[in-house]
């Protein structure tokens, strides 16, 4: 039975060229929290991660011209890339998207940031937006 | 002398073309709480509230071919609009923004969806994100 409880905004990923100039603005003019650094070899991205006050916001830089950020940022130019919702369960959402014909984008879920399973909901279906949904991974729940 | 508690998101504003289209998503398929519609005729904008656990989610649709929202989705296709925080004295703030070089668009805050006075950051300073600061109306509060 899926959960019916109000679904929780994860964290906002912002797509950037340059973390270390983009990290001015979000730290000395949004004056926002920063929680620290991590890089993620597999998505090819180094992230910038601030606290909003129940969610997060990821700042996002490729660390290689084939990263997925790269490509965003090659097309439409730095700007907001993705939200990311919570998952209760992964497997549950998952069955349940396919069914009401939302494509998952991969193969299924797979670990990201923060040590969390995430996946992507192809953005054709969503009038536009990127939308991950993320469940902590057993070993960080 | 300028609040430094964290900041917290307000909304997160998503331009659609279609809000009877895309309200299906997020009610049946990521099944956010649906708050209900609001228009703006100086924003010549029609929004659907959503709740998000402790900040909410507008789907905006433009309500005349010279607003806004219509332009963004000419340019750039449906996505991701803009991020609003919220701001615990306007005034200050603002006069902060423009101490720090990061324009305002417009002569200043103005009155926004919800009673809330709001203004947006120029997006060429804040590297691609719209970002608005908004803050309950005195009748609001």
């Amino acid at each position: 039975m899926l959960d019916r409880s109000v679904r929780q905004l994860d964290h906002i990923g912002i797509a950037v060229s340059d973390l270390e100039k983009s990290l001015v603005f979000y730290k000395e003019i949004l004056r926002l929290p920063f929680l620290g650094f991590e890089t993620v070899e597999r998505e090819k991205v180094r992230i910038a991660f601030f606290e909003l006050g129940g969610c997060k916001l990821e700042l996002l830089q490729a660390t290689s011209p084939d990263s997925p950020i790269a490509s965003f940022i090659k097309k439409r130019g730095e700007g907001i890339h993705h939200l990311a919702f919570k998952s209760k369960n992964m497997e549950e959402d998952f069955v349940f998207m396919e069914e009401k014909g939302i494509r998952v984008i991969g193969d299924g879920p797979k670990l990201g940031a923060g040590g969390q399973f995430i996946h992507f909901l192809d953005p054709k279906l969503t009038h536009g937006v990127l939308i991950e949904l993320c469940e902590p991974a057993p070993d960080h729940k």
